[in-house]
This record gives structure tokens, sequence and C-alpha cells, in this order.
């Protein structure tokens, strides 16, 4: 049973509700019942937390709140993982209060999986800290490359640490002492990697800071839009190629298919110890069913205890006598 | 008259000497004169500097160099801008000694105009410094605008902020802090922007520190790549649509020629004191030519002098007893 968040999607809550029915997994939804005639499920929970709350604040003066709930029925054991489409900092903030943060874990990611022809990939963190800590960039490493063997059936995950150059020296401070720390360890290390390895589709996972991240998966998504659109009406501006455009016209839906978000899924929240997906806040009931597919898989694959068990076999936890980290306001 | 540098070109030197020939602007070539035989103004000048050494270090250490030959000719007057195809942390270290910082200049900035169809974006930094200060960000953003004013006809350069949210509270400290200033400023300041708006087509500049410009820029480059090979891979792939294929051929090139850095020119070192580009590192003469013409143009209107007489009115600029920045490294 997943717990379905109906709050907070761009598109309403019947749209996040009529994902979880095609997802063909048993969904518990949590939205406001009013809307949400005609599907099973659904526990009545109105209030929704806004974009533009604090995610942190919002949690706790809402514990009514959808995606609380849905937090507190994976906490409760009553459903084993979480979906939403809303805000991505309340479904983290949500996630760290309720779920808690592994242990060892020092922040949650957020990672999301671009659909790079012939070999997705997976780049975290999105967007889940501003910050960056050589010790987190580690960690999220590990993580990455757990979830995408646990999840997506990769052997043995290659990962690269986002930099300006692939030299071992190059980048901020943080980098260069990650890269000197993933070196030693026993993953597949590429080093450091590129802005332009990002679609390359040499690598499972890309390891980053969560501003450069979030700045990087939206300047691909941005740039994939720009250019498919710009071939649409480049092909569109004459008779001979309008024509060229007609029989080209199924195979370049095909593609924009592939090369769609919703295909491949959506957020996870990695460094949890529970699952959670978010979505993109437009997702269609396709995207919404994906990440609630994921969701299971990730249970049944138990990704929680891989990812636990590979972060302790790496050395990369914190120690237990650190001081704990405090909630993460998510961006 | 202007010093084009034929060192640590991906080509060879015989390719930016005749990007050079192919300008139509008078140029000096710095570069190996056994292998430059049949080209004008060659001053032999056999050493380069490599990607892999440490700038700063290398020009001092090789003041016989091209690129060192290409910025002293600038300082006395010999040249009144360079171009070089080779390391960008070389070009920077020695426009940094030769030609020197502007007077208040925290930092220099390399800026790339990105060819987004209809409205071209420059973005910096795009790798000169891999730490970033609100202060820096900030002049970054004067200086990215008069650019834009000057060289390429913008009549007033609309400039975004690059985070994780177009809330002004949203990113790093020091973006906050940057936004916050430039609110306050007499730009067209945007405000925030996110990674997704660098290919929209609706800014003029975009400022960023120079880690996450790099990835960003690379990000778009590679990504437009993937897809447009991704095209025409699946268009390829069947009977029908090969045929549209062939009818479309003529404007997908032309598409591909807009899309092309080399079309739009190349890297500009802004904040020192005299017109410096820096190509690709794998231009073709097309590219090297673009780049000669744009240094003629900035010479021509006056960019120095007009960058420095922005940043002046802005208040953007260090006080004249704060402590001088020591030379940067370059990336």
């Amino acid at each position: 049973m997943i717990a379905l968040d109906a709050n907070g999607a761009d598109r309403g809550p019947r749209n996040v509700a009529e994902g979880g029915r095609r997802s063909g997994v048993p969904v518990t939804i949590f939205g406001p019942a009013a809307e949400l005639e005609g599907f099973d499920n659904v526990v009545d929970a109105p209030v929704g937390i806004a974009n533009d709350e604090d995610p942190a604040l919002a949690v706790r003066a809402k514990p009514d709140s959808s995606i609380v709930q849905a937090a507190r029925a994976v906490k409760d054991g009553k459903a084993s993982g979480f979906v939403t489409s809303g805000s991505t900092g309340a479904a983290l903030a949500a996630g760290l209060f309720h779920l808690k943060r592994m242990r060892g874990v020092h922040r949650p990611a957020v990672a999301v999986r671009l659909p790079v022809p012939g070999r997705p990939v997976l780049i975290l963190d999105c967007g889940a800290n501003v910050d960056q800590r050589p010790e987190w960039l580690v960690q999220f490493a590990y993580m990455g490359a757990a979830y995408m063997e646990a999840v997506h059936g990769v052997g043995r995950a290659r990962v690269g640490l986002l930099s300006v150059g692939e030299e071992a020296k190059k980048g901020t401070e943080e980098v260069v002492d990650a890269n000197r720390i993933l070196s030693d360890g026993p993953l597949d290390f590429a080093g450091n990697v590129e802005g332009n390895d990002i679609a390359r589709g040499e690598l499972d996972v890309i390891v980053t800071d969560g501003f450069t991240g979030n700045v990087a998966l939206k300047a691909v998504e941005g740039t994939a839009t720009m250019v498919m659109r710009t071939v649409s009406d480049t092909v569109r501006s004459g008779t001979i190629s309008s024509l060229g455009g007609l029989l080209i016209r199924k195979k370049v839906q095909r593609l924009r298919t592939e090369l769609n978000q919703d295909s491949v899924g959506a957020g996870i929240l990695l460094g949890l110890r529970g699952v959670a997906f978010v979505t993109h806040g437009d997702a269609t009931p396709v995207g919404v069913a994906t990440a609630v597919r994921l969701a299971h898989r990730a249970v049944e694959e138990r990704v929680v205890e891989r990812t636990e068990r590979a972060l302790a076999e790496s050395g990369a936890l914190a120690s237990v006598s650190a001081p704990a980290v405090s909630v993460g306001s998510g961006s």
C-alpha cells in the first residue's frame, strides 16, 4: 500500500488520484474527499502545504495536512511508502520529521533520474540542500548507486562527481575533498565529470550539491524542450520541410515521450528511513502512475535496507557520537 | 590590430591562423612560425601553455609563451585586444598579469553568449572563479549588461540571477545577498531565475558563480547536441521517416548552425583593462573568425571604458582602500 498525497499538484487532486488508479498498485489517497468522488481508499485531508510556505514550519503547524498524514501512514506501518506531486520542501520536511533520517546520514538528497536515451542517469542532490560538504557528497554517491542497483537493475553503478574539469584537483575545495575520499572507496567511481557528461549516457549516477544539481537538472530539461520546439518550428516553416515533418511526426512523437520526465519517473528522497517520491508539480496521470510503481518497486526491492548496508560497508556513515544535524529547510 | 594566439587549439595553429585571415580584421599571429607558412604577420612563438599546467605559475615561468606575448602586445599598445583558442586559465592569468584587473573589480569573469534562438543570452561566470561572493555576483551583473549593450546592440539588458527558485529568499546566502543588492540598483533586474530560464529566450544576461555557470553552460551544450543527434537517429531509423528526414535536411542543417557555438562567438574575459576572448578549444576557422570580429567590435565600441563607467555609476566597485585581491588561478 502506497500513501498518495493528492494536494499541491498543478493539475489538481483528481489528476493525481487518476495516476494512482492507473498504477495498478494499491494506494491510499490523502486529499480533499469532496473533489475525489469516484475514487476508492480516500482519506479526507483537504489541507495542503503551498510551495511558498516555510516547509519545516508548515509541517509542524499543519499536522492534519495531507503530506504529513501520508508520511505518518508510512511511519505507522499503514503504508510502505509515500508519493506526492506537491512541494518538495514539504515532502522532505515531513519525511525528516516522521520517517527520520537513516542513522549516520548527514543529509537526505533529492535524486532525479534523467531520461538520457539508452542510459538514464540519476542526478543528486537536486535541491534538498543548497550548501555542500565533502561528506554529504560522498554519502550521496553511495545512496545514488544503491538506488540505481536496487530499483533500476543496474549491475554496478558507475558514478561521477560533477565539477569544472576532469582532473581531480579541479573544482571547489569540497569537491576536491569528496573526489579524494570516493577514489579510495569501493564504488565504480569515474572521478570528476563535467556538465556535458550529464546527457552523454556513460554514467548511472552524477553527484553534486543541491544548488548546482537543481540548476543543471532544469537547464537540461529546458534545453531539451527548447531544441525539440525549435526543430518543430523550423520544419513547419517551409513547404517541403512541412511535408517532411508529416513523415517524421510519429517518430518524433515517440522521442518526445522518451525524453519526457513523466516516462522515467520522479524525484526520490534518499537518506530517509522510508520510501518517498516527489513527481514534477505538473505531472500527468502517467507521471504519477510511474512514481507510484517506482515507490512500490523500491519497497519490494528493500531499497532502504540496501542503501543502509551500502553506506555502512563504504565507511561513509557519520560516527554515532557525531552531533545530530538539524532538519534542513529544503528548497 | 588583434593579437591572435595560435597555440593550444585542438585543431592546430593553422586552423587558428585561417580563422584570423577569414575574419577580415588585421591580426598579428603568435605561434610556431614553422607551422604557419603562408600567413602574414606571424611572430614566432612556439611555446604554449597546456591545459593541465597551473596557469598562474606557467604564465610567470614562460614569458615567451604565445599567450603571454599576445597579452603583452595589448599592454604595449601594439594590439588592441587578444584572442586565443588555448587554455582559458592561461588566458585569464596572462590577462591579469599584463592587462590587469579594472580598478575596483574584485574578480574577472568568463562570459559566454549561448545561442538561444531569437535571443542569445550571456552567462557569466563560466569558470574564472569556483567560489562565490555576493559582491562578485553583483559586479558580474553590471559587467555582463555593459558588454551586451556595447557589443551586441541590446538596448537595455535584462539580467537574471541564477538560483533554485524565483523567490528572493531562495538559494545560497551569497545569492540571497546579491539579489538584495541588485534589486536596489539601476539594472533591469529580473530577480532570481532558474535553470530552465537559460534556454527560454527572455533574458540577455544570466549571472552565477563560476562553478555553477561552467556546469550549466556545458549541460546546455551537451543536451542540445544529444537531442539533435537523437532526432537524427530517430528519423533515420524508419523508411517513411527517412524520406521525411531528407525533406527537412536543409532546415535542420541551418538550425544546427544557429545552435552552434561557433556562430555566436566565444568566451569573453570581462573585468580586465583590455579586450580578451577565448574560443572553444575545438573552434573551427569560423569560430575563430567570429571571435576576432567580436574582439574588434569590442575595441571599436569601447567596451572596457563603458563597463568601467557602468560599474562606477552602479556603486558596485570595491572601495579604493580595500585590499587588493590576489590573482585567481582560473579553472
